[in-house]
């Protein structure tokens, strides 16, 4: 690491000094230097395991490399991923090995021989199927994926998304010396530690590989946090100057091997902002902590009681068993569902104050509610009196039912006020009206072979499934 | 009346033919004869009653015009209103002498002028004080104004709104023949019925100038309603073709002695629908009925409790002593303060459902509401984390609060959720922040001296009082 101590910017690639305020710049800087020999213990592998990675990937991606030149003598295997960068952090136990096929091969072929080469690389493996199959299994306890692939001359031509792989990582291998390697590793970290890492759709975060990007392109763990500190989004990075589209999202890093690709697509609003949090706060006082990820205690029932009583609000879930789903598959639908739940409840005058969804074995939506019941009646208005037919209408259908109030006039219009389909948001759920509110499809179909709806207290059944979910929600933080 | 039984339009200037579809056209006609004989007995003064108004009203305008000429040779009387113009209902009882004198008075030589002219004329009257001071009193039963005015050349030299009587009374002399006239007491009568006639601002109806004009311009009752039942507001009538300047209401009939005067200016939306659906009714269906005003029986603590328990609402009521004000004054601060109030509880989460004020000896602002509780939390939004110094220093404040939940991030924003300041609109109302929401001056320093705040069926205590009121708002018609 570097070890200056003058204070303010520096034009050092990898480390900028922070402006604390307190205790003086040596002092901060003396601290911010513990932080970060503490963390790089915890996240750099040791030469050992470093090494028996290494044994174990050479191996493998030999015997790959045989039984595909076997095949196809134009073939090559390619070792990608953090492991491939040492941007791995001690302990992740992941060898990627992609097999290149000349782009001359068809599609059926390739896969045909990708598998052949998965199986005679990985003799206890297993097909797995991403945007095509591929084969996956564990050897020596390191868990390996060998992925056939087209050798193209440019990301632009690619074919599937496993063709842009080794793009990448010739990208990152060219530009990430030791240091900032080093320096992946601490932000991955950082990363974990307050929830933002990794681009699965539940989690809607930072990818591994949008977080080397962003070490190499602001020079280090430092600089990155210096600049998020000041970011306004939108944010946008542009490693290779190339990039051609335009983009909605908070922080767009254009792919270096793609002018039209977003790497931080994904990456929601919320985790972009707590990045931001994170950051400020970190380099206001660094602590190790910050890279220790949350594992909340199940909420109590106690506690679960405390917080109805101390809110005042009215929580209400809707249980199903959850749809046999991947996770990337799930969460959008659940958060879709709920979208639609909230908007239902909404509609008809039931306040929803907060909001989420939760998986296990069950699903739930859980919409907690600042209103719950209304009124018996309802105001209904009708035309303006000036719009003949209609108004005549109106007036003559509710002037002859006894179930409502009115019609009268308010400014220029009939009002009627009439019974109200539902007074109680659980009447709502409970009711066919549930499948009008726009779910995700594999939830509608949960739903419709069973659910339930619990409220207020009855919620306390969700603590042993959802007790983490549950602190999560009652107790936020950024 | 016209015979004719000719269907469809006619050019009849007062009499146009129902369209009813039920009995044919002969027996609509026959129905339609029979209820308008029947409110003309009611309605049209007997020859008796004609003459003793026309005894009493021809020897004041002579003691008057006397009066008047002593002081000034070039002063002269004049009968106006409608027991000049013979379009008074039986009952009415009002003579109202103009006391017209030259332009060239002073205003102060004009009001002294007309007050001795007033007192020689009344000698048991006593002042009152409309836009300057006239002489009120009693003879034989009849209610007597004597006003001073300026005798000008033009309506549109007027130096206030009673000089312009006289050219109103003029124009619709020339116009009124004995058929109108009587149509004009029938319409009245109509308007009186369905509670839009008047353009006091409790009402804000129909006035008699502008019931006169009507009948004038569309030629009789029958063909004003045939015309009323298909208005498509902003209906414009100018009767003079001389309308200089636009305005916004739903009537407007611009004055045919002023270009730049709405005569229905103060005519509300919701009277000009009302006189549009009872058109539309009436001509229908032709009943003496639509002549009578509603006289609701007050409603009784049953019913109120039956209402109460059907509806499911919570009505909320502020009660003071009414300010001492004519209700040209307290209708207009009753409204803006019932706007006010319902504003600061709709802000707070108190939906209010239907709303209306009252007034007699004591003062009441009355609140339907939808939702009168809300949760003990209610959300606050923080600033986007990126807006640097605000962020920072929102998150701060609200990290260091143990009674606020969060903050955590949504979106691009930091959120808390913080203790509510009013959970119940009972709180709201009986607190300060009720003198925030705008209300009409006079009823905040009422509420200053004293008010309380009445919830649910402890409106029952109202009953007494504005029993008539309970029972038009809680059973409403158009």
């Amino acid at each position: 690491m570097s070890e200056e101590t003058a204070e303010g910017e520096t034009d050092d690639r990898r480390d900028g000094n922070g402006d604390g305020t307190e205790g003086g710049p040596a002092d901060d800087e003396r601290e911010y230097r513990q932080v970060l020999e503490a963390v790089r213990d915890r996240v750099d592998p040791d030469p050992d395991e470093r090494e028996r990675l290494r044994e174990v990937a050479d191996r493998l991606a030999e015997r790959a490399e045989s039984a595909a030149t076997d095949r196809c003598p134009d073939a090559d295997v390619v070792q990608v991923g953090s492991t491939a960068r040492d941007t791995w952090i001690s302990g992740d136990r992941d060898i990627d090995l992609f097999v290149r096929f000349p782009p001359e091969l068809d599609r059926d072929t390739l896969e045909e021989y990708g598998l052949a080469v998965g199986h005679a690389t990985l003799p206890e493996g297993h097909e797995e199927y991403a945007e095509h199959p591929y084969v996956k299994g564990t050897v020596e306890g390191f868990d390996v994926d060998v992925v056939p692939c087209f050798r193209l001359e440019s990301a632009t031509d690619i074919r599937s998304a496993v063709d842009r792989t080794p793009f990448h990582n010739s990208y990152l291998e060219a530009r990430l010396d030791e240091d900032l390697a080093a320096d992946v590793r601490v932000t991955k970290q950082f990363l974990k530690g307050i929830g933002a890492y990794g681009s699965d759709l539940r989690t809607r975060g930072f990818s591994g590989f949008l977080t080397e990007l962003l070490v190499c392109e602001y020079g280090g763990f430092r600089p990155l946090l210096e600049a998020a500190r000041d970011w306004h989004p939108q944010v946008e990075l542009d490693p290779e100057s190339h990039g051609q589209a335009s983009f909605d999202d908070p922080l767009v890093a254009i792919d270096p091997t793609d002018p039209e690709r977003n790497v931080a697509a994904v990456c929601s609003a919320a985790n972009v902002a707590r990045f931001q949090h994170y950051a400020r706060e970190f380099l206001a006082e660094p602590a190790v902590e910050y890279f220790e990820p949350a594992a909340p205690e199940p909420l109590s029932p106690e506690a679960f009681r405390a917080h109805l009583e101390r809110r005042g609000t009215t929580p209400v879930a809707v249980r199903f068993d959850a749809p046999d789903l991947v996770e990337d598959q799930l969460y959008p639908q659940l958060r879709k569902s709920l979208d639609g739940v909230t908007t239902g409840l909404d509609a008809r005058g039931f306040d929803v104050f907060r909001a989420t969804a939760m998986a296990d074995d069950a699903g739930v939506l859980l919409v907690e509610l600042a209103v719950d019941e209304r009124p018996a009646v309802e105001r209904h208005e009708g035309p303006p009196v000036h719009v003949q037919g209609h108004a005549a209408g109106f007036y003559e259908a509710y002037d002859a039912d006894p179930d409502v109030y009115g019609p009268f006039i308010e400014g220029d219009r009939y009002v009627t006020e009439r019974e109200r389909e539902f007074t109680t948001a659980r009447e709502f759920l409970e009711s066919e009206r549930l499948f009008d509110v726009g779910l995700g499809a594999h939830v509608e179909t949960a739903l419709e072979e069973r659910y339930e709806v619990l409220v207020g207290a009855e919620l306390t059944g969700l603590l042993e499934e959802f007790g983490t979910e549950l602190r999560e929600y009652f107790e936020p933080t950024p």
